[in-house]
């Protein structure tokens, strides 16, 4: 539903008076100023509060060589939308999307004339707004930089990872602003292969912000499609942080065929973390997905023939001898994941190529067609068709985009003629064409051909080593996960591992953007077991591992250990067997970025709830109230909780599994241990 | 056949002491001297004179990061091989292939311990000489400069162009080696869109020098595959050439995996310009075919639907409201060439695209499958085939060769849905991958690519803006010609045009390396027909315009001009009609760099000969002598020759056509015009 409103604005267009332009959200929470005063800036306040600054918009062009910063105004055009929508899949069934819209036409002042629409989308949740270049007479645009900035109103506690073209594996960061360097953050991380680190003052979105008085503020971009990532430098003395994009090849950041559009720039602000972390604000400023069916998409669980490779009992290459994609070896992960009901067998080392795909640069590595010899490819598609489970294609493209783009046709052909419909794609190392960068425009555009191409064959992808997530899964809803940031394969990384508080921060930090095949479910937690030299440990408790499964959402997710570890625990393993992908509401009952989150959620078209609690590596007394439930209603309660001696660093295996019939009545204490967590399954009695 | 033979070399493995290894060439007219005394070093001598002086061999790595310049000699290998093949198409229809081999195994010294093999084939016509990688560990390599010298022995007259990555469509200069200056030759070219000059001392290959005591030297290369092309930086003090390979977006040259080898950087030397004109070195050094088949690959004469787009006449794009390329026109064509027995028409602009297709450095721009809405393509093709004319195919790519290699499948199919077999294909405009070149090595790869992928296809191929070629076309027949040097379209180009000598050089300079598709024929000479204000012109007679098709080899050979042109002069036509694009034999009777040439070739399976002769502005007489033809048999000669008032600047179209009996005790005087020439077709009397 769409109304035109009146904005409170001062329209004068006499040249040298100020231009001023103020939109309330509906609830009036938050208010965007825009003004045309010598240069165009922008100002968000929410209830009252100085949030944003007053803050520049503009460009600087290579083609045509100009710098967009004075403007004359054309027109300003304003509405109102209300409209819910229901996802495909997700966390929630229905979304609302709210908000109002202020689009403001300029004439760039230098002989070049070229005009572009700023539009202001403010939410009662945040703001989000992008540049828009109508068809003119430049119809071919370099973009050199984009001018946008983010003026913050103090040295806020910020969360954040270094700002780098090729990778976003880092563990986060948390300082004062004025205490970024991210180089010095680089530099501790040597278990990242293949980094191009900005500078000492880049850091990348989503970044998350707490102010003095308890402001949550989220910035990241939404939508991001044809354009290189935006990451964000950071000029300390005003603490203003700058748009950075991603460069090509040749130093440009992105090559503009007008009409065209910049992704949408997004501040998301709460009061509450709860509130924050249940914003939708980011799909909203997504466009609906164009796929004419997507009922052949759907939210998956599968083991992954994967971790024994990490963990050094096997390999991905034949020439090992212990290569790990074996017929017999795949048929055991078939078995397993058919006994317990799990959808897919994600199945890495498959294909030649293993003996030297890494750390050449070399174009062709894998063809992503031809299986090792060992791998009866025909025979076991056969036999996991009769054991109901689906084998998940894998394919690694070692960063040479341009070999898996010649490759894309016949690839999905071939996981067509064998019954596989999901892919996890994998960017590791230097992007080939060479020059280009995993987040520069030419890779985002690649990301997102490979997802309207594996649309054409009906195929689901997860993508690793890829750019970070800005909701596009709405309009693909087949790209239905990505790793894009430091994941649980990572626990077996020497020199920083994951740190207990890294889960409490992705909520806030990277999820933002879109679901994370994070790759939860870990079971045995020192990683020495086939390598006794080996001292990487996983820093959580067992209960924690399962309690990521709520809260790390993802409509894939991979059950990542041995089937020998959990054979060993087939009584927590129930509660991976139980818990859905898929959700009709979800529930923040309590959350802070670094230290603890807690969610329930509704399973799809059941009544049935799961709750996820986890801390950092303090241990903390969860109070649950279970007033989510439906009145009047009785449900079984099965609580994967840490025991009374659980600990990450000395226990991480005592865990205590109770059953509790729970009303919406129901008030629990539950101890999380250091680095420990709950999972709860709850079940209405029927 | 081979055999070993004993080299007169000083086999001393002490270090520090000088190992030499001298080779003759099989009639000991040069010898090839290696020195690994300090550096690895090379010398060639001609009938004793020093035509090359001690010039160092090896390599600047970036990856290991190492100078390869001090080497221990491991083995030392040599060999004679003398064998003759057959071209499937050519000049003449027996080469014969004999030289001396010898193969040097080197170590480096330095702690990576990396081996190569330098290997040098003396013929009595030149030397070739290039490097080979066995596999070793470092099985990968990066290549940051090639050390290779070419060391001069005088200031030698030498015909040039600037060396320039993205182009080589400049005019020749000629100057003495010390006054070279590329960088104000290349200012002086404005109608060349995209260039890449590299400085003032770096020059292009095939480079020819004169020197003071008559001596003429080809410096150039021969299989050029999966490397970037040689380019020539000289050093003036020391007249050095030191080979300059072109760049990647990154600035390294060449990505090795070993075993690998770099194309044979070649040097062909003869005291006579007829003999270096007739060497079949470059071809030689080349690998023979890999097809299985080869009869579908047959050179051929088209009609061009393409100069009437360059003198303005009509226009590649629809929305001119001129577009060349619709349906009643090409008919026009398609009756032409029937009518003439040409074999194909080329149509230029018959695919959406053009509106913008240039300058714009655009990714997506044209798809290869899509017509004009006015270009009845099924309608045409079955026109064409009535007519016993096929429609030859374009594909410009507008230089985003990746676009293209997205397209190529579907773009071949489409051909071969449509009864096409040979393609143009262009690259005008900066590369995409961006940062590539048009002669770096990933392009170098496209090249060849195309070729295979058009191989599969049984599709032949004419290329155009691309490398200038290095006899691949003894492996890939299919890839008949190229353009890759200044062609007949550069008539219509206001600076500098094609001047009258211009075609005196090229068969000294580009067409070393293969066949060109100049596209000659040209029969109206002031180019301002349909543009009044035009001020360009051909500076030819018509006669020589003729003779082009003989002194310019092409299995592939454009009719280039309208139609309507050549009904004016359809009695000189009939030369065009006549001459053969393959050949039994060749015969360059006489030639002089800059100032004329003469040559006569035999048709392929018949008794038939034709003959061309050329020169530049000046006029020349032609004492003609038919001792080239079989003793005691009589031929009918058709004479095209330039008018008695002839001159390309004032009388162009003044030509004469006598006929005469000829035999092999025949001579005759011929004059030429300034910029003139003379054609003759002779027919055996049977």
């Amino acid at each position: 539903m769409r109304y035109l409103f009146i904005i409170s604005a001062l329209f004068s267009f006499q040249s040298g008076i100020a231009q001023n332009y103020t939109v309330y959200s509906p609830a009036r929470k938050i208010a965007v100023s825009i003004s045309n005063n010598q240069v165009l800036s922008y100002q968000i306040n929410y209830k009252g509060k100085v949030v944003i600054k007053p803050s520049q918009l503009g460009f600087k062009l290579n083609k045509p060589n100009v710098i967009l910063s004075h403007f004359d105004v054309v027109t300003v055009d304003s509405l109102v939308y209300n409209e819910a929508w229901t996802p495909v899949w997700g966390e929630v069934n229905k979304i609302n999307n709210h908000y109002k819209e202020i689009t403001i036409t300029l004439a760039d002042k230098s002989p070049h004339a070229i005009t572009f629409k700023v539009v202001f989308r403010v939410y009662d949740e945040g703001v989000g707004f992008r540049y828009e270049f109508p068809g003119q007479v430049n119809k071919y645009l370099i973009v050199g930089d984009e001018l946008t900035q983010f003026s913050l109103a103090g040295d806020h506690k910020t969360f954040w990872i270094p700002g780098d073209y090729d990778t976003n594996e880092y563990l986060y960061n948390t300082t004062r602003l004025s205490e970024i360097d991210a180089v010095t953050a680089a530099n501790k991380e040597p278990d990242i292969a293949v980094k191009s680190v900005i500078g000492p003052d880049a850091i990348q979105t989503p970044v998350l912000l707490k102010t003095a008085d308890g402001l949550y503020i989220s910035l990241h971009e939404a939508a991001l499609s044809n354009y290189p990532a935006m990451h964000l430098n950071l000029d300390k003395p005003t603490l203003t942080f700058q748009a950075h994009l991603v460069p090509d090849a040749v130093g440009n950041k992105a090559y503009l065929e007008n009409p065209a559009r910049t992704p949408w720039r997004t501040i998301i602000i709460s009061d509450k973390a709860t509130e924050l972390l249940a914003s939708k604000m980011i799909l909203n400023l997504n466009e609906p997905t164009r796929f004419a069916t997507t009922e052949w998409i759907k939210p998956q669980k599968f083991v992954g023939m994967w971790w024994e490779m990490h963990i050094g009992k096997a390999t991905w290459e034949l020439a090992s001898g212990k290569h790990g994609a074996n017929t017999a070896n795949v048929k055991r992960y078939i078995d397993f994941a058919s006994k317990h009901g799990f959808d897919g067998v994600l199945v890495e080392g498959w294909n030649v190529g293993w003996e030297d795909w890494f750390g050449n640069w070399k174009e062709d590595v894998f063809d992503f067609i031809t299986p090792y010899p060992d791998y009866d490819l025909k025979g076991l598609t056969k036999y996991a068709k009769q054991k109901g489970v689906q084998i998940i294609m894998h394919h690694e493209t070692s960063g040479s985009a341009f070999n898996y783009e010649r490759w894309l046709d016949k690839a999905f052909q071939f996981m067509n003629d064998n019954n596989m419909n999901t892919v996890k794609t994998g960017y590791v190392g230097k992007i080939i064409p060479r020059g280009e960068h995993h987040d520069s425009q030419w890779m985002i555009n690649h990301y997102q051909r490979v997802a309207e191409k594996a649309a054409e064959h009906k195929i689901m992808v997860a993508s690793h080593e890829s750019v970070r997530p800005t909701g596009l899964h709405r309009t693909y809803p087949n790209w239905m996960a990505s790793e894009a940031a430091r994941g649980s394969e990572f626990n077996n990384a020497p020199a920083l591992g994951i740190t207990p508080e890294h889960t409490t921060i992705l909520p806030f930090t990277r999820l933002m953007g879109g679901p994370m095949d994070f790759t939860p479910g870990l079971f045995r937690f020192k990683l020495n077991q086939f390598e006794p030299t080996r001292t990487t440990e996983v820093r959580t408790t067992l209960a924690k591992q399962l309690a990521l499964y709520v809260t790390i959402y993802s409509p894939l997710q991979m059950v990542a250990d041995l089937p020998e570890n959990y054979e060993k625990h087939t009584d927590a393993l129930q509660f991976i067997v139980d818990v859905p992908v898929d959700w009709d509401d979800t529930k923040i009952l309590e959350a802070e970025p670094g230290d603890y989150l807690t969610v329930a959620r509704k399973a799809k078209n059941k009544n049935d709830w799961c709750l996820g609690a986890i801390t950092d590596e303090n241990s903390r007394v969860l109070n649950l109230n279970f007033d989510f439930l439906d009145a009047g209603k009785k449900y079984h309660a099965s609580i994967y909780r840490d025991g009374e001696q659980a600990h990450w660093k000395t226990n991480p295996e005592a865990y205590v599994i109770e059953k509790k019939l729970v009303t919406k009545k129901t008030k629990i204490k539950i101890n999380l241990a250091p680095g420990g967590g709950c999972a709860i399954s709850i079940r209405e009695v029927k």
